[in-house]
């Protein structure tokens, strides 16, 4: 059967490794891209590149639509096994990295849009995320400490709007460009409890000092926060698989 | 009972979705009302917003004192639920979150009050920790940890202290207006074993810098502590749940 | 017997939290002592605190030397308890917290010397950790990640200077008066591996910025590794407690 | 044996602490060297120290190959115990010390390449490692959690460029100089999200400064996760030995 050949070709290790290493290319062009003088002198590279990973990809697309059917993972919508490659993650992102070219061609847009689509090409970059298995170890940490990263994030919120609010009644008088208004005192609180502290703001008034001292030194409880919460969650995940190993029951003896 | 039907009302869904969302809108308003064009611009909304809010946030509170009796988590004093509910945490956070408005009615105020009562508006946000029950977790942590926490926060105060009186005589007469005195040395403590590092006040002498990578240094440390203390607080408080659980043999179904 | 009455009253309650107050008292006088301002307008409140303290703290310190037979905890050297106490820890620190008022009474010393002199007085902060026996967990951790805390140290020294080498080589022609020399440019290899980057000294070559990148990201491992010690240390030290409760021995029964 | 003899003296306690000595003495040397003020002033002594070092690690090279044969833990290549510590690590790091010195004589470098060729007297530090046996647990540790910490490092990657490109479109038209290109805001990015924070870029725009709060804040989740990782190894692996120790019941002696 020739679709199940394609689907075998598609899925061998040397089409992987092509497509994961033009990926890379991609990026890696994209950056070099928005170097001016490096976009002059290479303009017909970078063109060579875009025009040689459209082909690719597109082919990759359409190839992955044809042969979903011959895949076992990918659960049917519609009755069909194609729609549901086409509405699962990587299908829309696989649409999406080359949606921006051939766009174009179809609807005319004015210059801002396109600079926008532009963008979408940096998506091409969640392509990556096919290829690599290991990322369910975080990903299921991330998913099981949810609640706790939530109040976290909700203290933190709570946290940023009380201290950007303090500061703006402290610093206003004396610095009235910088302390603006409440939003203008929450980057300000952004970089202190991150402990970023760009410089560009920071205050000078005593009460100011004294706050911003005392947010700082909370700063680190709010960095040790969310650690905390994830260092017991990869203790819980990494370790079951030793433990299941090493511990006999005590009740039949095995393991 | 008219009471009970309030009491249910005030406990519905639906209500308590529409306070939780006015909150959020307070919140919002109270950043936004502080740039100056905003203010100018959006006058009418701002006061819009205010004035609805008060009046929700009113009979939110009367309800509340009315029907306290029929709520089974009060707990009375002066042998009465009302009296509980008004000095119970989230009773005067409900006080406090009106008492602003009408308070100036009542007594008339000079100007510099009546600036420090509409911070007082900021408390509004408390009213959200009512609607969260998830809260408990991170509390026990630090509950329990308390008493480390405290130690690490002395030990923080003397290593301040000890560093910015080090460095006030290092750099002092360097840098004779940075360095002016010992709370002025605090501040860039602080700004060190943070490692937020705005970058306003740094050491220009050779002794000063020496002095202060040391304590850059040591402020690592100071960061792995109280993340040290957390992470064994969560495993400690997040596992045990789940290993009464998952700690069934699978030989023999015993735990 | 008069000695054992005055034993008693010098470690009773009272006595016990005058001091501790006192000591607090001198930690903040000598933070505001430091302000000119204030030096001038309360000099005689801050001569008098230091006279009054200096009196507390003399005859504290021979009470302690006269009734160290009394005490229990103390080990006795030259088969005396006395000298055991005087060369104890707090025992040197007693003193040093009051020989630098004495001194210049007995020696005259020139003015450089005297200002050292005034330095000794921040020792006085240490008496306080006799009164803090939590201390003792804390000490314990670090006592036992010893080892691998000394290895973090050690890792951290190569990368310091590997770093500030090769950023040596790499900005030293741009900006010749920030990384003039290898220990200058130490000075940006603490502040960037710490993450604190007070922004005095930043590399402006590519090749400087690159290197710059990549030793700010090693930075967050090198944060990393002295906090995941730290916290495998608090497990094992502050859990112990509750397992030896909740762990019954599942041979004899007992716990 | 005289061989033998002489394998004895390179390993004993004396000559190890001697060289040992001598690296230190050679890293110190190497900082001060780069102090334009101290190399004209003690020109000399550098000198010394530098020819002084080349004697006795070309001594110490040369009889550590002779050697080779009566060392248990060199594993032979080539049917030789000397190919064997040629091509290990430490031989390499033995070979790089001296090579910058010699090769020059045999053939001439112009003055570009002489730079480069000092920079390899660096690697000198390196010998050290031979001396340390508890770098091992910290290896160990590293050695485990790789594959969480590749995932970490390509997250981090994306992060990083996603936000860079993001930032680049943000922020160009609104500093043209300091987000140039893409690879310019990858710098802003680095210095953002390891919370270093320099000051020298910085976002002007809300945008801008919405996405850099935004990343600012992910960046201490991305603190967080390679610590929690590195944190469960370290829990893994240095609790064991103590365990099997310590939870002998004390009631019946057993474990």
């Amino acid at each position: 059967m020739l679709k199940k050949q394609f689907y075998n070709i598609l899925h061998s290790v040397l089409v992987t490794k092509f497509i994961y290493g033009l990926i890379l290319i991609n990026v890696v062009a994209l950056v070099l891209e928005t170097n001016q003088e490096l976009r002059v002198d290479y303009n017909s590279s970078f063109e060579f590149i875009e025009y040689f990973s459209i082909g690719i990809f597109t082919m990759e697309y359409l190839l992955r639509i044809w042969t979903a059917d011959s895949h076992n993972d990918i659960k049917g919508i519609f009755n069909s096994k194609r729609a549901g490659y086409i509405f699962s993650f990587y299908g829309l992102v696989d649409m999406i990295a080359i949606l921006p070219f051939f766009l174009p061609l179809i609807i005319p847009f004015d210059l801002r849009i396109m600079r926008i689509l532009r963008l979408f090409r940096l998506f091409r970059i969640l392509k990556l995320g096919r290829y690599s298995s290991s990322f369910n170890g975080i990903k299921n940490v991330l998913k099981e400490t949810k609640p706790q990263l939530v109040i976290t994030i909700f203290i933190a919120s709570i946290l940023l709007l009380l201290s950007s609010t303090l500061m703006f009644y402290a610093e206003n008088e004396a610095q009235p460009e910088k302390f603006s208004s409440i939003s203008d005192s929450l980057w300000w609180a952004v970089a202190t409890l991150t402990t970023v502290g760009y410089g560009d703001v920071y205050p000078v008034t005593s009460l100011g000092k004294f706050l911003s001292a005392f947010i700082a030194l909370i700063g680190i409880g709010f960095i040790a926060l969310p650690t905390g919460i994830l260092s017991s969650a990869f203790i819980d995940n990494l370790k079951p698989m030793d433990d299941s190993i090493k511990r006999a029951c005590p009740h039949c003896g095995k393991r």
